[in-house]
């Protein structure tokens, strides 16, 4: 075992001095970049649909998705009234996406009018969390369905986070979990995350994740100068 | 890479092999043994619960709790009111169980009167597919409010497994996935599929799936006479 160790503990390292160009290429270029990781189905294509649409005209985004089999997402992203770029990048079963799977995307991905680059990592709360994609935040979305005790369950998701969007709001009153247990639940694990209670479905909530991102835009381009 | 592929496969062959002495195991005792597979907050503890319960003074249940963090699944099990045997393997952030997890596991697991043992594996749709645990057959518990098109998008969980439960179906009329869609890319993915539509909640659609277990061990017990 220790052989495989070593070689894991290789790739991850390249991963990183990947994932640091990268970063250092989107600050260039001024972008804000989001990793958004969540279990499959928590809604990250859904919150990602209300962001662009909220924020049309005023900010433009462009979207790297990643699945393990299909392009369902990107097809969504890119039937939603706002035109924006969007690269699929489809891992063929792998539980997370890497460094060198963006820097592929990047490529192909117009960026010159964008001031947020967003990556939808693979539906996967525990693989993905170990990966730095050049990303200047990971945002973990849980849904309250999925149970309020997911962040003791899941914690490195929430440890790696500086954000979490708790969606799926509007579902509380038909199910046992509850909006303030999960909340200081993911507090608890990390008591510097920014929490957002949303429902992507009623808009329940976004204002407060939409003054977020700009606000970490205004940060990142003040850092930048 | 290439180096890290043929660790990789030495260590998924050793995984193979071990998990083939396990199954044997498993069939000299006469058990049959599940291995349940989903995203995290799927459903798998609380089906888990509701199997239990309604099975009590017929079959007897011996359960294998795998997590990346907590024992709360575990104490859950502890909890309700049918007396069951429980190990939990706690993976440390690990994002799928093998198979010298289960046979620890094995040596702590009180089986003697077990008709049935189930693994309950880490939450996550992708990772423990590729990991024979040396059950007789893989479960897969998807949930409605996961999205329908989780069959499309996860494809290698409903691959690899011989039955489908799509859980919380009691929660289709405040949502937009529709059972009879989930149960279609369901059979779509692999038309093999014994599929069930249940809610733990209100126990609708439980009755089909002990049903199913009743059959399952009946099988197993006639062919390993």
């Amino acid at each position: 075992m220790k052989q495989s160790i070593s070689v894991l503990k290789d790739i991850t390292e390249a991963n990183s001095l990947l994932a640091d160009n990268l970063r250092a290429g989107f600050s260039q270029r001024n972008l804000l970049v989001l990793n958004i990781i969540a279990s499959p189905g928590a809604g990250k294509t859904s919150l990602l649909e209300r962001t662009i649409e909220m924020l049309d005209g005023e900010l433009r985004f462009s979207i790297i998705e990643g699945d393990p089999a299909t392009s369902i997402d990107a097809e969504r992203i890119a039937a939603i009234g706002v035109p924006v770029p969007v690269v699929q990048i489809n891992t063929q079963g792998g539980c997370h996406l890497e460094a060198r799977m963006i820097q592929k995307a990047v490529e192909q991905l117009e960026m010159a009018d964008a001031d947020v680059v967003v990556i939808e990592n693979v539906g996967n709360l525990i693989c993905p969390t170990g990966w730095d994609l050049g990303e200047d935040i990971k945002v973990v979305v849980a849904s309250l369905p999925e149970g309020d005790d997911k962040p003791l369950k899941y914690p490195m998701a929430f440890v790696t986070a500086q954000a979490a969007v708790i969606n799926k709001i509007d579902l509380e009153p038909y199910i046992r979990a509850k909006t303030t247990v999960m909340r200081e639940n993911a507090l608890t694990i990390n008591p510097d995350l920014a929490v957002f209670e949303v429902s992507c479905i009623t808009g329940q909530g976004i204002d407060e994740w939409l003054d977020w991102i700009r606000e970490q835009l205004a940060k990142k381009r003040t850092t930048s100068k």
